[in-house]
């Protein structure tokens, strides 16, 4: 009991995040960027589209020419020529003439609009007549309109999406610079824990933690690395440790369910040099007995054992400060969807509450309804779409509150 | 123009789904499993946890013998032993006796629930006084409560997260069956476009859509395989079809963005053997000149070449055909986040918008804000958060209409 007076709420751990860094820096290919995390500011190297760009098929002339054309008074235009697909085109538009123009085509120097095809028609070889005015620039990218050479397109820190791949690719940037990808060390404790592949005599289970923790480290874009069970002896888990700190950036052990496990992660992680216990105990249900550890610069975590437990944790605590490691500049926020209570829920006041609920439709919106079973059954966690968060100052939620509930 | 009777709303393009079918099923190790989609029902093959367990730490008792404890007339039990983690308890609880018990603890037989070890003081070595009444089965889990033998724990067609992962290693699944992944082909086609290693001289852009495109297909969890970059050449356009017709479950051709090349796509797949044309044009926007063909058994898509266009079509339209393909047995619905409008947006009735917005906190929940910017313009794409989506039915939206917002 002496170490509870590191018992901290959940923005409290949250805000433990600072202490951590990013990982180091690689170059890797603009086509396996996706999912990564930019490293630097990526900046234009040129203006982009880089010269006047149809965005409709029609013809290229000059605004003012169109000025005052309708269907009854339509304006008559001489076609000077067309321009081909990926060329410039090797003409001055003249004052009243048009060129035939594909989206995507440059316009000839002289022209400044493009009038849609669908309002115009040719009457004969070169004459066209043009039945609605455009105004300067209408159906027209200009040069620096996407970008500006050396605006800062993507800014450090972000992740990168199919549309942060595609405009780095379109700038020219065949690498891009990003955080390493994280290794994180999973060690699942506890006498009563078997490998998935032996059959449980009575009283003992499989190993089901190195698994949801594994995913939840892959569903961050993250690399798991498995080291297996160790069973209740603090030399045998400190010795693992110390292979999982020097080989990996962050160190999950989820905890034997006994007491004695967790006093056995303790103790051992004040063991280990260069170590500091920041968090023994977390106001949190599910995933109270969750330890947080700062050994040199990484962070260790002993988790709960209880299979819901973990994952709770895992998703609502560790991800974001794996999140940090990977480099990202601002915390990403977990989506939220707001529902309506389909029953009255009770929750303890100076705890922040975690409610498993499923979403169905509603008459008015979706319906968050708890899912039921007691918080030791993994089938509730495999049942549940979200997670319900009930603040700390609140006693509970009524039959028909809106809620946010965070997506699983 | 001849084509222009297969233009499709949205939902009867989506309703096509139903003519593509799953791939082939693969069995696969179970820690590999994380956002696969599973190929058969997995049914438990014994109880789960298979034993009467403790979710606490504290004494097993027979709840009877507590009935009536409180603080001011606590009851005494003896100590009978303790149960050793991980191991089937070697005596029978006697009536009136308890045995100390940790968390996942197997309770001896004649032992029905556990008395929290907060709700109890030893008095000496063997005699134990208990402060609250404990009902039958409390702080315990039965036998068979997470899942009973026979039960269908996981169905068909369900994507798997971490907890699937974790529930089937658990029951000592070391491999599950899953649907291969999809390869998705993809083709940019246009006179106009280079690869993105090139100097673009004027007139030329740079390929996006390759880029963007395989970053959505990762982003399903399929797998992208490029095929470059094919000029307006229908010969060249046909044989890289077929290619990519044979090497892959999906086709993805981003059209060169110029009329032209749009003849070509729909010429070269109506030319395809068994192949039909099932889309022509879709009224929504941005995406109307997008081709839907099924060529054997396998679609055909022909993409806007626009970018923004391509990358609207490919989140909304074709990944839930992707998603048919990895074998999900029911859609997977699109997160969609309540936000109230900035500012008016126009629309067409008989056509559905996807206006690119920024979402920000205002005083009342989440605003939703259009981005500003022709929609051929790529940092639209970048700057958005989401796609707001309106309807056929409306003209366009008010400003603090509340909406509905899709996360890019």
């Amino acid at each position: 009991m002496t170490h509870f007076f590191k018992v901290k709420t959940l923005d409290e751990v949250m805000a433990l995040q600072q202490q951590f860094g990013p990982k180091e820096v690689e170059t890797i290919a603009v086509e396996s960027a996706f999912s990564r995390i930019l490293a630097q500011d990526v900046t234009a190297p040129v203006n982009m589209p880089g010269f006047r760009r149809a965005t409709m098929d029609g013809y290229a002339i000059q605004a003012s020419a169109s000025f005052g054309a309708s269907e009854s008074t339509p304006a008559w235009l001489d076609v000077q020529g067309s321009v081909p697909m990926g060329q410039m085109p090797d003409f001055v538009l003249a004052p009243g003439k048009a060129a035939a123009i594909a989206t995507g085509g440059m316009l000839p120097r002289g022209a400044d609009a493009v009038v849609m095809v669908e309002h115009t028609q040719i009457i004969d070889d070169t004459s066209l007549e043009i039945y609605k005015s455009v105004a300067p620039f209408q159906n027209v990218i200009v040069e620096d309109e996407d970008f500006k050479t050396g605006d800062v397109v993507l800014p450090a820190g972000i992740f990168i999406r199919p549309q942060e791949v595609g405009l780095a690719a379109g700038m020219g940037f065949s690498t891009l610079p990003v955080h390493q990808v994280p290794k994180v060390g999973i060690i699942s404790t506890g006498d009563e824990i078997i490998p998935i592949h032996e059959e449980p005599s009575p009283g003992r289970i499989r190993d089901i933690n190195s698994y949801t923790l594994s995913g939840f480290v892959q569903q961050a874009h993250a690399q798991p690395v498995q080291y297996g069970i160790i069973k209740d002896d603090p030399r045998a888990l400190k010795t693992c440790c110390e292979q999982a700190l020097a080989e990996t950036d962050m160190v999950l052990i989820s905890g034997g369910s006994s007491v004695g496990t967790r006093d056995y992660t303790v103790e051992v992680l004040s063991d280990l040099r260069d170590t500091d216990i920041l968090v023994h105990g977390m106001s949190v249900s599910p995933g109270k007995p969750t330890i947080l550890a700062k050994s040199g610069t990484t962070p260790v975590w002993g988790l709960p054992g209880q299979v819901v437990s973990a994952m709770v944790v895992m998703k609502m605590v560790v991800v974001p400060f794996l999140h940090r490691i990977q480099g990202y500049a601002v915390p990403k926020s977990l989506v939220r969807i707001p529902a309506r209570l389909t029953r009255n829920v009770a929750s303890a006041q100076g705890r922040r509450d975690f409610i498993r609920v499923t979403l169905e439709n509603g008459p008015t919106g979706l319906m968050a309804k708890p899912v039921l079973g007691k918080s030791g059954l993994i089938r509730t966690m495999v049942h549940a779409d979200g997670l319900l968060d009930i603040g700390e100052n609140l006693e509970g939620l009524e039959k028909n509150t809106w809620t946010q509930v965070i997506l699983l």
